[in-house]
């Protein structure tokens, strides 16, 4: 099997002021093309620290990848230590990468420096794959078998997430053209509504009689409920497939509604929407904007969401959504009643078929005894009717909006899904 | 000076299942005590690479922390690895951690299990901390001059963060016991609105004039701009301190409001506007709730965030905002006109001091040669008067709605900045 080991490089990884995130994206891709990552390591800004991790880490795999300090700046010293890595004499200039360096500056109305000029030169040793996204190039060294006792390559890529992330295709399709891939086939499935460790009881009799060669994962996400991924190395794509598809349609019997199709609720729920031309609109209190963020992720979403209004102040509530004040004076504004209004007001005002809105103490202060920190309430309205749940989260005030917010959406997604049959 | 390697174990980090978070965490806590982490690793659930591994990094370090592959079932294998690299001959329980064992599972109401309480059998080389947050203790490990070259110590920690990151103070105490550490100071800036190859430029004879012994980092990001960190290592608090703020002074010279105070710039911006007394709402629409959800991020923004409008369809900008209808035909739902309209309804209808609003394409699709992917218009309204601004960025969907809305945030700071004197 091809193994791979994932490098990050940069001092503020080390001092702990940022998170790497695209060790995990990188892994998970290569992964998926039953490429094994066999390590990650992280080094500082340090020219020998570099030479001799990167050495270590292409003498026991066949592929290196490489993120990080490749910024304009002067603490960015990875590029002179890949030369010297390689053995490079001197560098040269990627005219297309330098053709992006001056078209991304003039759109950003900026000044070509020399610093940013000199991003386009790389080591004489290197390959170079045009980063369209950013300023520093994706560069390619390759090692014959004489040097680290394999054939080896190297991959460079900027530490950008955005830009990291983006490079990730081209170095497959590079990886593809020069290494033997064992084909992986895999679907995801998304649930929601059960805990991770329910859910496993749940679907026990299920998993243990699941053939030996078939993986199951368990992958929780706080926006998405927890998915569950079947993978099989080798065979034939269209069998492989059959068989997968098989086994997840005996848990499909087993799970019901919390099973949803699409990446994630709000993909769900716009695709119902779309195909039933209908729309929605959303009224939130204590999830601040962010399950209209979540809609407004997905292009298209014109086709069926209309807007939001954040009523953070009680006067937004009754101003805009038309709360009457007597249910915030009598129930207070995290209220059965009060979610109810914000849900029929919204879609009076926007005129969308269906609303969502919530109401809730995400924290860390102002909770009570009986409106406790972690209490949302959630309503859900349409032509039909208007309903109102609640749940008590325990998390920080991050997690708890974010807990709000996914439930609402499923809530919304089980409405839509019930109401509507085509 | 003390060295650290920070290590994960655990396959899932591997396969790109889960992000790494408490090596983050570790190696901050770490710094803060003036201990320089050289390196991160991470290696899987695999006896002898974690053995080597671990050697490697005890050979050149004074002290390994380890997290993960202490879990319960059996895919975790660390603690076999530590009993052989430390040349254990057998186990030992450890009665505290079996105590913490029985209270934790009796408080989830769940049985008592073999494998539950092997989990407080350690090696016998070992020394216990015990684990008051789960059920595997945190083992110490130390090796003699003779093993590594120097003294050196292993510390295996649980894996789950919320243990990890509690272990931390425990650690460290042990650690200042056994190492002799040097302080290290620090503090970051935050600049907004210059590109880091520009900002670079600007302040090369500041950079250039620093004192030997002070290091200079740069950390871009999208939603906070570049910020800037000024670290020196050893020597009293309160005099390196001084002269950190004596460097920052000189800088704040140079970068004048491209500087700002504050962790973010929403939380810039709601400090300016609780000291003052005032308000701020925004009218949303390429941005499409981001804005509202980074505000009410902080815990409190109810003192000076009333709400938003995310008037993502037409019909919402004219309806709610009263944006007249005209304007839209005319100059288009992207323009200087409907922006500018946007800020003052939303002023109007919330009642705020302040207002802002966005319009732009965020792409993929819907741009024209006049209206290209990835235009934004930005209006800013207050008592005293509206402003507008546009800006052309280039990147994915994600990537343009998050510069549209930390572009929206710096204008208002500017403009707040501007208005409020205090």
């Amino acid at each position: 099997m091809t193994t791979a080991s994932i490098c990050t490089i940069g001092d503020e990884i080390l001092i702990g002021q940022i998170v790497d995130t695209n060790s995990s994206h990188i892994s998970n891709a290569l992964n998926e093309r039953g490429i094994q990552v066999t390590r990650m390591v992280s080094v500082g800004d340090d020219h020998d620290a570099i030479v001799n991790d990167l050495s270590n880490e292409l003498s026991v795999n066949n592929i290196v990848i490489v993120t990080g300090g490749l910024g304009p700046t002067k603490d960015d010293i990875t590029k002179k230590a890949l030369a010297d890595l390689s053995g490079a004499k001197g560098y040269k200039t990627d005219s297309r990468q330098l053709e992006i360096v001056h078209r991304i500056l003039k759109a950003r109305g900026l000044d070509v420096l020399d610093i940013n000029l000199a991003q386009a030169d790389v080591p004489q040793t290197c390959e170079v794959i045009p980063n369209k996204l950013g300023t520093a190039p994706i560069m390619v060294f390759r090692f014959s078998e004489d040097r680290f006792g394999h054939p080896a390559t190297l991959y460079s890529l900027p530490g950008v997430p955005f830009e990291a992330i983006g490079a990730i295709p081209d170095i497959l399709d590079d990886i593809a053209t020069h290494y033997p891939l064992s084909d992986i086939h895999h679907r995801t499935v998304n649930t929601f509504g059960i805990a991770e460790s329910a859910l496993s009881k749940m679907i026990e009799t299920w998993e243990d009689s699941l053939p030996e060669d078939m993986h199951l994962a368990y992958l929780p996400n706080v926006l998405l409920g927890v998915r569950l991924r079947l993978s099989i190395y080798g065979g034939d794509k269209e069998d492989q497939t059959r068989r997968i598809d098989a086994e997840f349609d005996k848990l499909k019997a087993i799970l019901k509604d919390n099973i949803y199709e699409g990446h994630t609720l709000h993909e769900c729920i716009g695709n119902m929407l779309r195909k039933a031309g209908k729309t929605v609109s959303c009224a939130e209190s204590c999830t601040g904007g962010m399950i209209a963020s979540l809609f407004t992720r997905e292009a298209g979403a014109s086709d069926y969401f209309l807007g939001s209004v954040t009523s953070y102040a009680n006067s937004v509530k009754t101003g805009i959504l038309g709360v009457p004040e007597e249910i915030i004076s009598k129930y207070g504004a995290v209220s059965e009643e009060c979610v109810r209004k914000m849900a029929e007001g919204v879609r009076r005002v926007t005129g969308s078929d269906y609303a969502v809105a919530t109401s809730g103490i995400a924290g860390p202060g102002g909770g009570t005894e009986s409106k406790p920190v972690g209490l949302v309430w959630i309503g859900i309205s349409s032509e039909k009717s208007t309903e109102a749940v609640s749940f008590v989260f325990k998390g920080d005030r991050m997690r708890n909006i974010e807990r709000f917010a996914s439930n609402a959406l499923n809530e919304l997604r089980i409405k839509i899904c019930n109401e509507l049959t085509y």
